[in-house]
């Protein structure tokens, strides 16, 4: 069965091949279908597990408890219900918040990150004009949030792209509207978690992607992170906005691929 | 739970939203992530279910029993633990084989099929050789024929199709090799099934699409169903192969939004 249970919270995942593991976290209001060019060609050498968080996709999603420690404890109950002790962690948005977190609170089962598109203390910023607007007119706000996350090359070449992101948080069954909500207001939800001050004592080999047009996470957001993690270093990728795995799928696996080999 | 039980057989589905119920089935080898670029368009509209074929992806993968027939009675089992009376199918190649098979043995429970890159009786013109190497070069002869399954244009511009292509029927635990042969050996399997005596005798609104460029299924199959099918048309789209729906997914979406409203 491919769930675990942490706390009586079932997390769904799927797993396909043999090796080293490597952990792929996906975007906020999205789901694992979004690695669908990585999942099957990486499951060649390794063994791969894609992860709905809670609150998204085939997993529950309770009434709150959508802290971002939360959603790296999940990941700990997959990896104890596949008996994996350690993994390489690829996060996307969140779910390189949630790869961070998961390596600030399980330093010994991280072989490595591979972080794309994230950043912490994403709402610091938000002007409240913005946060009022995402409550009261939630399909329009987010949808045009949304619009800011591709490139102009992926607009042109890749529209589905667009399509498919307005529709995962249109789609009720994958992410109901109680989840953005808690998700939201949430002291260390995904727009207010903060480990700014936290980022030194991160020990695992880990690089940062971002996209050079990425309006969701900036570079600059993922400046940062590379900029405090000891070690780090940013790549920025031209005519990519948030989802460099969706929008230039092979040259992510080229990318994901080289860290891979440096962690032997 | 994801699963359906076909006499102790467990079939994988992942169904979204709410609406008219749409069955995706997907090629031979791959599994229901071909449908990432549907799933969650639809499912704005519909209820979508997108089904793993047992030998594939999330399913069982007994040793033997792989006719069409019994992937047809996969399906029936899948929309009984729905408690779905009626649907609309959209299978690809074996999947649109699963549809046709289904739509005979299930006339009461289509309200209709779109037929993407399909055909029967596909493996009567197979020269002796190809069957043979089919066995015993099992890796390169059929990486040679998924060569010939995407466009030119595809093949430049969206190589990630081919690598995911490849990477699913070399990862064990996604098609295993027992399930080939099996598959490949069966008297109603993906090469030997054959309907076309009873192919003027399907009721159900069906229409046909098939990809200029392939070489799989190429345009000369599909004709012949659109030919026999009672009613059904085809549709040439240029610069595709087998995988309109990966090589073209905003078109894609767009034919199969005017089919559905063909059926109010």
């Amino acid at each position: 069965m491919p769930y675990a249970d942490n706390g009586g919270v079932k997390i769904f995942f799927d797993t396909y091949g043999k090796g080293t593991p490597i952990v792929f976290l996906h975007p906020w209001t999205t789901s694992g279908y979004i690695w669908y060019f990585q999942i099957f060609p990486f499951a060649r050498t390794n063994q791969v597990i894609a992860i709905d968080h809670r609150g998204h996709g085939r997993s529950d999603k309770p009434a709150s408890g959508y802290a971002i420690q939360t959603h790296a404890s999940d990941v700990a109950a997959v990896l104890d219900s596949l008996k994996i002790d350690k993994a390489i962690l690829v996060g996307n948005s969140i779910g390189g918040m949630i790869a961070m977190q998961f390596t600030l609170d399980y330093p010994n089962r991280v072989l490595g990150q591979f972080i794309l598109s994230s950043g912490t203390g994403l709402g610091e910023g938000m002007p409240k004009e913005v946060s009022a607007a995402f409550k009261t007119n939630y399909e329009a706000t987010f949808g045009a949030l949304l619009d800011g996350t591709v490139s102009a090359k992926t607009r042109k070449e890749r529209g589905e792209i667009v399509e498919v992101m307005k529709s995962h948080f249109l789609v009720e069954s994958n992410f109901p509207r109680h989840v953005f909500d808690s998700s939201f207001a949430d002291p260390n939800g995904v727009f207010n978690w903060n480990i700014k001050s936290r980022l030194s004592s991160i020990k695992a080999p880990t690089i940062v992607y971002a996209g050079a047009e990425d309006q969701a996470t900036p570079v600059a957001a993922n400046q940062f992170l590379a900029d405090n993690i000891p070690g780090a270093k940013l790549h920025v990728i031209k005519d990519v906005g948030h989802f460099f795995q969706l929008e230039k799928p092979l040259e992510f696996n080229a990318a994901l691929k080289e860290f891979i080999s440096t962690l032997r």
